[in-house]
């Protein structure tokens, strides 16, 4: 094998596949990234596993600089590989691999000869047949990430919660988070409704790497599901994950239809607020901070306190307030995940009691996503 | 004591004293920040016990929006306090000192209630009769301090060696550091003659900390030298440093006066080449670059190699080659720190032998800077 390339679409190349490249795996060639010389271009390939990347440099986009001398594959070292390249002098390098899987790379004055590792013991990515497909706007899709990953789980007592659960039929697609102590749910509607339905878990941390991925040339994201596997196309670059296995648990019935108190608010100005609240709670114990609403006299009143170092207490300035009288207790470190999920700038907080579940929508358009968070006792 | 205050200044206050500020501590008042209000304006203290820093918010400066109702002191939790500042709703923020050194800050509608200390138990600065005192331009000054600390030992075996080591007297002054693997030596001319001559060891973590609070908009700062302290004052700021005790070994001996082979290179150029080269020799045991010199040849080859990662060969574009054939290793982080010391672009890289100790001067004003590398024996 042997090929001249443009090092910075090289580079560029390599830091995609290098997301899915752990350190940490416990089969060693999984450490190495694969590089394949074919009749269509360079193709990278980068895995841990449970989330593998494979990106094409095509010969025939001038911006690559790419000419193929002779066609093979090796797998290098894939951390340090990638640094050579980076610090390499000249924009043009070439790269040769020789017997043993030598593989000598040139830029300049520069030559370095490294050991690589034969390409046939490298796994096989999993095979996808690509009958359905669905096509995901590239920014609402990134949303959708970014507002259910929050409430997904960190313990691997329930690996289920430590996905999302995705729901899509028709042109309906649903996605939904709970870690148990809260949850998020958002809803979408498809321009175009899809063939056939479908219900599956994508851990998160695929999810947040995935989002990484997808910057804001991309306009499109293709998603194929199947049985354990879901596989993202972006431009060039093909993006698989395992799903997780088992069933989730039915989470519909969890969100309160009905409420007691309803505030409405500016949720910049009130994470500021709990911001501020929860400087007091991190340094106490029980991270608890405490909100009373009174209708009649219009005012609300957030409390935070550490026995240690002090109290704080700050009065608020609701949009709007209805309802019955209030005091409740909950984890702010949970409240302003919440907050900063919201892309709306006003939304409605919605009480039952001190005991149960509250919710946090848009006040817009407010079936389409809401936050649902777990109270404290503290009596 | 109580006084209202701009947040902008305040925060820019704290921050600064929070320089000589550790968690670490084993003197508990010291994790707590001094508050005076007095007649000038508001005196801002943080110490570590090594480090001091003093820095004065004047009542009479209109960007402090001070206004101090009554004077007192008080002293708060360091890092606490700041965040609380940081975080507060409006641009004016109110402290007021109650009983029990309970201490209110309101801001806006939000009010923070926390636990101060007597600020008659903090420690006292040490006293400095400021009768001789030398200025220095600021932007030198962080030059010298950049140029040396890199050579400060980090090993505590030798206590002295973590300093860097100042004589001056008339206009002359001399800084140099060494761990006696390297050394670095910097010589500036004052432009006005000072009385008297100064012969002093200040701790390298109290230059890297001063260092970072000249900014680009100082002109000079002052430097007052007692037995065992060193005072620096800087605007508004006084910064004060114990000195190591001790006598810093004669390192006058160390630089050698002549060479038998000298290569001009420019020095980013070198940089790079270096770096590259320490890649592979990062992933070795013993962490060793090798440069062949060959005049008659006029060519130089550095060498990087590690038997598990593969090796590194780059032929090097000298500016200039003198002397004698030669083959040298040394450690590629030495040079590395030595070469991004320079201002200078173009450097003389000056050897006797492969075992002896070689400098980097710059091709101008060689005498006011110069680098010493002790090399490695690899046969």
């Amino acid at each position: 094998m042997k090929f001249s390339i443009g090092r910075t679409a090289f580079t560029k190349g390599l830091n995609t596949v290098s997301r899915a490249i752990s350190t940490k795996t416990t089969i060693p060639i999984l450490t190495g990234l694969k590089i394949v010389a074919g009749p269509d271009g360079l193709v990278l390939t980068g895995s841990d596993a449970d989330i593998s990347i494979e990106t094409t440099l095509k010969a025939d986009d001038p911006d690559n600089m790419l000419v193929i001398e002779s066609e093979g594959a090796i797998v290098l070292p894939a951390r340090f590989f990638t640094d050579i390249v980076k610090k390499l002098p000249k924009d043009t390098i070439t790269l040769e691999v020789g017997e043993n899987f030598q593989t000598m790379i040139t830029s300049g004055q520069s030559s370095f000869t490294i050991n690589g590792l034969d390409a046939n013991n490298y796994p096989h990515l999993p095979e996808i047949q690509t009958n359905d497909s669905i096509p995901l706007a590239a920014d609402l899709f990134k949303q959708i990430i970014s507002q259910t990953v929050v409430a997904v789980s960190n313990q691997e007592s329930r690996p289920i919660l430590t996905g999302v659960h995705f729901v899509i039929s028709e042109n309906h697609v649903m996605a939904v988070a709970t870690d148990s102590h809260r949850l998020s749910q958002r809803k979408v509607t498809l321009e175009t409704p899809i063939e056939g339905a479908y219900n599956f878990v994508i851990p998160g941390k695929s999810l947040t790497e995935l989002s990484r991925m997808i910057d804001d040339t991309q306009e499109a994201v293709t998603l194929t599901v199947t049985e354990n596997q879901a596989l993202f196309t972006i431009g060039n670059t093909l993006f698989y994950s395992r799903l997780l296995e088992g069933n989730y648990p039915d989470t519909t019935r969890l969100i309160p239809d009905s409420y007691d108190t309803r505030v409405a608010f500016d949720a910049p100005e009130l994470l500021a607020a709990i911001e501020r609240a929860s400087l007091l709670s991190h340094e106490s114990r029980n991270n608890v901070v405490k909100i009373t609403v009174d209708p009649d006299k219009k005012s609300v009143t957030i409390y935070g306190n550490s026995p240690d170092v002090g109290n704080v207490e700050e009065d608020l300035e609701p949009k709007n307030l209805e309802g019955n009288q209030l005091e409740i207790s909950f984890n702010p470190d949970y409240m302003k995940d919440a907050l900063r999920s919201f892309s709306q700038s006003t939304i409605n907080i919605d009480f039952t009691s001190a005991l149960r579940p509250f919710t946090l929508t848009p006040t817009e358009d407010s079936d389409s996503f809401v936050q649902l968070i777990t109270p404290i006792r503290t009596f």
